[in-house]
């Protein structure tokens, strides 16, 4: 027996222009839009602004989110949402912005520390109508129900796992992905890639979760190339953002594994993008996982298109590994943890945070603090 | 632009134990439960009953839901709601069931008489709870925006469309489809394969409903015949429920076409199970929309198993039809519906009252009365 669940989705060229009449919808009349200073120089929030005031909602603004998104800062949004009386949020961004609003959402309806709510199901009052506006095809937390937010204290990073983290509307506009850097599309690119994967082979995995997976998988494999390559190819914008959500419903509901439970413990303790750690991480955890789930490796290289029908699931496996190196070099994403600034000296205590991450529990093969520690040091 | 919306999930094998605890989540306390006879008979009303007990609510259970519910079945259940001071609904059934108790919602809440609801976005007041459990693996409506209701004083059937009607959490358990005769099974599966073919080919789908689509047809093509053929054939069940719950997903975001809006007329007058309509006059339809969308029919004879790769759409679309008629006799479905007492005579004013049906808009080929005229004299 298994559970899914997934918010209301308007999907397509222009539904940005939705997010004040949704939250409307909703029942609200002042939305707090949470959104970072990128999102806001290339005018999308100002757009989402326009839009609440023809639904004739007020709105006010917090763009104080870091790349990867703090507890004080989730507490600063908490305070301005309550002090302006605010009645919804709308997250208008990649994950950083999205996860920023979840967690003030959690802060303003059940207070606390964000801290007490770490783990799976800890929330219990209602959280206030939530509208998510993703601005990057990459980290699908505007269709799911975690959200990641680092502890400063302890630098680590805190996954968050509750239904009532889905949003009410997610809003997926692939126009708004012309504007991203080519670093950033590759980098949110792979995460989506990433996602597909590890909740394709999760031990938490379901047909319904698989349906996505796949999806994901079959789109990002073709689309990211060209949507890297190009800002104009409308066509790769728009079938990546359709990835990027099915790789969020299905991670939303299969959970996903060590290469997230790693790059959680790395994120909390280095400002990289989530992005680019998945990216260096994927492929060395891929040959650890193998051994786990051979015939679902074989289905992830044909659907990357790999012509490995013949061959037995291990060897189709590691052409879907091959697949993605080759990917990674193509769109000049990090290929080690060193090139971007990380140090050997912290692998101990890194493996050590991850194996304690929420997302380490669904990864298919059992998995010991040497054996991450060893990953780590061949993606060093 | 285009919006998709389901409810929460619950899939698999003892999941109608969790009705009542479901309903708690959503803050109910006194249900009412709506089914039939037949479901009380078989024992699954019980059961929901019992999961209420366990999770601290009264219920209250209302029966008197005909195969093509009707008008003043609604009323009678929303008085019995309102009488009990219930706060939720819980569907128990197939389509018939589960219209009714949403139909009951739409009263209880909003008030009036459910004629006023017919179309699409016509209700206003938010409604209560609604957990629905699908015993059928046909009719989708546990996951869909319709509720669908005879108009005892016009003799038609009323289609109500709204997201409102998308319950909060439908609840699929392929184990109680063991109870089903074949004759059910049959009908209830040709209606799963009709939601998917045309939603499938209807002018409102989508690449997300597509997806939904796609597995249905898939999934159905394979598993109807071993499913009628065996109470035990427990992965044929679980199979069929998957598809049910795919295909209801796809024609809930993407409307249906020309066998529906027919099937709704004929069933306003006759008591006819609603998937044998629509297994006599599938075929008939298909024939006449191939013109709209040969590819989409190449599609479907591929997703079926036929090996149609080299020819050209049209062909291939053939032995898309050829596969429905081979599937009906395989399975002892109707193929006239005079076999069933449908009247010749009753012709030109079913198929005037189809051109009104809601589910007309969504067809691929533009028909005319006329047209459908012609399709009910072959379906004869």
């Amino acid at each position: 027996m298994y559970k899914f669940v997934m918010p209301e989705v308007i999907f397509g060229s222009g539904s940005i222009q939705q997010a004040g009449e949704s939250c409307a919808r909703l029942g609200a009349k002042r939305a707090l839009i949470v959104t970072d200073e990128g999102v806001i120089q290339a005018g999308w929030s100002e757009l989402v602004e326009k839009s609440c005031r023809q639904a004739g909602l007020s709105s006010f603004v917090f763009s104080n989110v870091s790349v990867n998104p703090k507890d004080e800062e989730a507490e600063a949004c908490a305070r301005i949402y309550l002090e302006n009386e605010c009645d919804a949020l709308i997250g208008v961004g990649g994950g950083s912005a999205i996860d920023t609003a979840k967690a003030a959402a959690i802060l303003a309806t059940n207070g606390g520390h964000i801290r007490d709510y770490e783990g799976v199901d800890r929330i219990f009052s209602p959280l206030p109508p939530l509208v998510m506006v993703s601005t990057t095809a990459g980290s699908g937390s505007e269709v799911s129900q975690f959200s990641v937010i680092v502890d400063t204290a302890q630098r680590k990073k805190m996954t968050i796992v509750s239904k009532s983290l889905v949003p009410d509307i997610a809003i997926v506009d692939p126009d708004v992905l012309a504007t991203k850097s080519q670093h950033l599309t590759a980098s949110t690119g792979l995460d989506v890639l990433t996602h597909a994967i590890e909740s394709f082979v999760s031990i938490a995995s379901t047909p319904l979760t698989d349906v996505h997976a796949k999806n994901a998988l079959a789109l990002s494999s073709r689309y990211l190339r060209p949507s890297v390559a190009s800002k104009h190819n409308k066509e790769a914008k728009e079938q990546m953002a359709m990835a990027s959500l099915h790789a969020g419903l299905a991670f939303s509901n299969a959970i996903l594994g060590a290469v997230h439970a790693m790059a959680h413990a790395i994120g909390g303790r280095y400002p990289f993008l989530h992005g680019d750690i998945n990216a260096v991480l994927l492929p060395h955890v891929m040959e650890f996982n193998l051994l786990a789930s051979p015939d679902k490796f074989k289905e992830i290289a044909l659907l990357m298109g790999e012509d490995v029908q013949s061959l037995p699931p291990a060897a189709a496996g590691e052409k879907a590994i091959d697949f993605v190196r080759r990917l990674s070099i193509d769109i000049g994403a990090p290929l080690t943890l060193a090139e971007m600034g990380f140090e050997g000296s912290a692998i101990p205590e890194i493996s050590e945070m991850a194996l304690s991450d929420a997302c380490m529990i669904t990864n298919p093969r059992d998995i010991t603090a040497e054996e991450a520690a060893a990953l780590l040091r061949k993606a060093l």
